[in-house]
């Protein structure tokens, strides 16, 4: 599996406070690409489910857990592989996940997250916490990374 | 006469890049106004129509002029003293003024410009260049401060 994770650096935003508010959601190295004219990205990449966890752990202990799993459930409708869904920014920078629908939700731009995995439906009930209901099973180790 | 400019500092900006925007554009003081978790506005108010020169300067170096005469007006049908409009904070950034209907087209939060006069009509011609169109006269010194 694949997690790919970018969130722009706008003209007047702190590239800092940028990477503080990914690394409160995501476990995994970011690099700052260069998008001209002030503009960049804070880009993160990782084949590993684990980058996942500090957003599994905001999502459990907001208990926005249910919304996130209606949400991403939704989203993953017709597709089996490929998730991508967007966080705010602004929340993420105080460790709160909250889901970003547009771009115009999230007015600094949104966090986008994308992942790539046999079966995405599995990787949600492992985000939200609803592993029972996909795997009977319900600790991490039910979703393992398919390189 | 009186101009308040007001730009939020959302939590993942650099208060100090913020205030470059402004004082890209406007020549008065600012100050940051906390509004809590993480949240700030720089705030500036002037009773000198010099505060808007820089504006007026970039308005007419851009080429702009035009578009800045036509929206301002349509926005101050119907009102003879008070004129607000929101210019893009990312545009600012890079000293070229640009018009934000909405705080949507400006990702990181508008700068809003408030301006009380007597008539903000003449205000309008002066800072867009169109003074010979209202007054006959073609010079800054055609509008006043009117306290």
């Amino acid at each position: 599996m694949r997690v790919r994770v970018e969130a722009e650096v706008r003209p007047t935003e702190d590239p800092n406070k940028v990477l503080k508010a990914l690394r409160n959601l995501f476990n995994m190295e970011f690099k700052l690409v260069e998008r001209g004219r002030g503009w960049a990205s804070w880009v993160g990449e990782s084949e590993d489910l684990t980058s996942l966890l500090p957003l599994k752990r905001a999502i459990q202990a907001k208990a926005v857990d249910e919304t996130f799993y209606k949400y991403l459930k939704r989203l993953s409708k017709g597709t089996q592989n490929l998730l991508i869904f967007k966080l705010n920014k602004q929340a993420a920078y105080a460790g709160t996940p909250s889901l970003a629908e547009e771009d115009v939700e999230s007015p600094l731009g949104a966090i986008t997250v994308e992942v790539e995995a046999e079966d995405v439906k599995k990787v949600i009930a492992w985000l939200t916490g609803k592993e029972g209901e996909v795997s009977g099973r319900d600790e991490d180790s039910s979703v393992r990374q398919n390189g």
